[in-house]
């Protein structure tokens, strides 16, 4: 069983409450239990692959067993704070990064299944906002309700006409430049446990976008959703005027193949379809004079491309066999998560293949509080990094 | 001219400097310019219309002319707080007021054509909160997005059926309860001077609702209008996630006939039509699980009906006779103001005609920074005033 690996469960001093919880209690030897969690900050993202991975390299070097692989550990710590530093850096290492076959990235949550997983890809993210203008000035509700244009109104005509009641975008070329899966993929992707039932129960849903389609299937296609809405106020705030604006904030999620500007001039132009005059600074009074409909659109940073590394690949290959003799069938290959990293960096820049492996539970409470490793994940981890590390090509 | 009315200039003491300011200087007598403004804090809403009266009296007395008809004055200080007690005061003192014959509402500003003016009606007014439903909590717009509803997208698209592009409501039932204008009223209407390119040019607006429909017709039908939408966040707090709610604050002003309860139910109509489920609480796990596409309707107060006084009726059409033969035909006899007062306490309450007699200039900065009442309204105002104290009925 792949939860405890080569492994032994570990004894150690300890007793356990009435509440199942254990307390230290030298000389008395308990059994660690998988369920347990070790909480920390990070404990899941990103401190369990590191730790993972130098528990490897010690039981590795302590059971005299040699690495069949060169292996080049690199560690990036801006992850959370946009990489901002990452492209140059590897562009200026680039020599050193040459002769890497294949990268692997140890970070992200595991499946909700909890059965093991690679994944070998992430979708791009790039948006915009989007502000829509009435008078020059918050009118009187009264006196100008019913004459005056009501922005609001006005956005939400806008956005009704950017995607059906069943989530399918219906701007034009907006999915035209997907590339598909494969049929390996689509395979693959057919085995992955359908969690829907499970995601619609705990989010309280009885609707999802695509006509009943799985979400291990809708992210992998581009997504277009309202990040943000404002105008006036509402609540407490709320008064009887006309506002003399209204924003939407957008966020567009890619996948292979679709191009972060590209995806948004096609945005652009099925704003101006819908009849509108597209500005990028406030619009000035004979602008306004002269167009019924104003948008000004505002591409907030460009955003980057998705990464996806086909499962067909010779390194990928052997990654997918060494696991797979590890854990069984039970392993999923996820084409890609619906998340975004700037995996295209390696993929796309350095041109190399890429797989995500993650060690972290799906539950591990990431960036919020309680953050969390599970004991069994910890121990897969290991197993996994050693696995990897000894692995025949 | 009715600017200076049967009052002579006056002359005073002072001089002007050399940007047309009078500065006081004794000995030196100056004509007063109707074109200069006192500035003070309610100069003209609604100090304006009290001082024309107090000095209509006193020029009557000083004169020696009396009164043609029994005079009470009723003064209400709460108007500007929403008038809680006024409802309770004049059931209360209902004897007092039972052999009023008309009553004179000195509020408001006067046309912004600057011709004199006597308004018939305001219109009335409710509203209500919308708030649709995603999951119960924001979800990342990466890990969900293509599959998870988006409220913002929801909201969008209820509002973008509740109106067309050219602002008809498309409401079932909206419109079916007004009480149309008399022709003596759409008569009066249609000699009223079109403001509306003036507007147009002063707000910055090329498309107006009502199909190029002027102001002063659209303000007499009811109006829908969104006053607020939030959902996450825009701008710089817009963070990459599917908003768990998307609320709209919907504003909508009542005419003659428009039943505030009645209005909103066919609104609460229109979102069920949609396929929404209402509810006036935070939904529950239970009823969230059960249905795709829930509301949350909150009816901010009940608000209240219109009033529409006919310029037909006796009282009424003394009054209009008399300041006709002041001003002359310029007089506008306007059916009702877009705004809300809560005139149907007289007119439907107490059933008494009730006429609005503005005073104050349109351009008077009511309730902002500069508030002032221009000099020409100041004597037009004790003019006029003088003149419905010794009409003859």
């Amino acid at each position: 069983q792949w939860t405890h690996g080569p492994f032994e469960p570990v004894l150690y001093d300890a007793a356990m409450d009435g509440g199942g919880n254990p307390i230290p209690l030298p000389g008395k030897r308990t059994k660690i239990d998988p369920e347990w969690r070790l909480y920390s900050r990070s404990a899941g993202d990103d401190k369990a692959p590191i730790i993972t991975i130098l528990n490897a390299v010690d039981g590795l070097q302590s059971s005299k067993i040699g690495f069949t692989s060169n292996i080049k550990l690199f560690f990036e710590g801006e992850e959370e704070a946009g990489s901002a530093n990452l492209k140059a850096h590897i562009t200026k290492h680039k020599v050193l990064l040459d002769d890497i076959d294949i990268w692997l990235f140890c970070d992200g949550p595991m499946h909700q299944s909890r059965q093991p997983q690679l994944v070998f890809g992430v979708r791009g993210v790039t948006g915009m906002e989007i502000t829509v203008y009435g008078a020059t000035r918050s009118l009187h509700s009264g006196h100008y309700g019913n004459w005056a244009p009501v922005p609001g109104q006005s956005l939400a005509h806008l956005i009704a006409t950017m995607k059906d009641e069943n989530g399918k975008v219906l701007i034009d070329g907006f999915y035209d430049t997907v590339v598909p899966l494969s049929e390996f993929e689509r395979f693959e992707l057919s085995k992955i446990p359908d969690v829907d039932r499970q995601l619609k129960k705990e989010l309280g849903l009885a609707y999802t976008e695509g006509n009943g389609r799985s979400i291990n299937e809708r992210l992998l296609l581009p997504s277009l959703t309202i990040k943000g809405l404002s105008s006036g106020n509402v609540g407490k705030k709320a008064r009887n005027v006309i506002p003399n604006t209204a924003t939407a904030a957008i966020g567009v999620r890619l996948v292979k193949g679709n191009d972060p500007e590209d995806m948004l001039d096609k945005v652009e132009a099925h704003i101006r379809s819908q009849g509108f005059h597209i500005v990028n600074d406030e619009p000035d009074m004979a602008t306004r004079r002269k167009y019924p409909k104003i948008a000004k659109v505002d591409r907030r940073g460009s955003g980057y491309i998705a990464s996806r590394t086909s499962m067909e690949e010779p390194n990928a290959k052997a990654i997918i066999k060494a696991v797979r003799a590890f854990v069984g069938d039970k392993l999923i290959l996820m084409p890609a998560l619906g998340g975004s990293l700037p995996l295209y960096l390696f993929t796309d820049l350095l041109k190399k293949p890429a797989i995500i492996v993650p060690i972290a539970n799906h539950d591990n409470n990431q960036h919020a509080a309680n953050e969390n490793l599970r004991i069994a994940n910890l121990w897969y981890g290991i197993d996994l990094m050693g696995v990897i590390m000894t692995m025949a090509n």
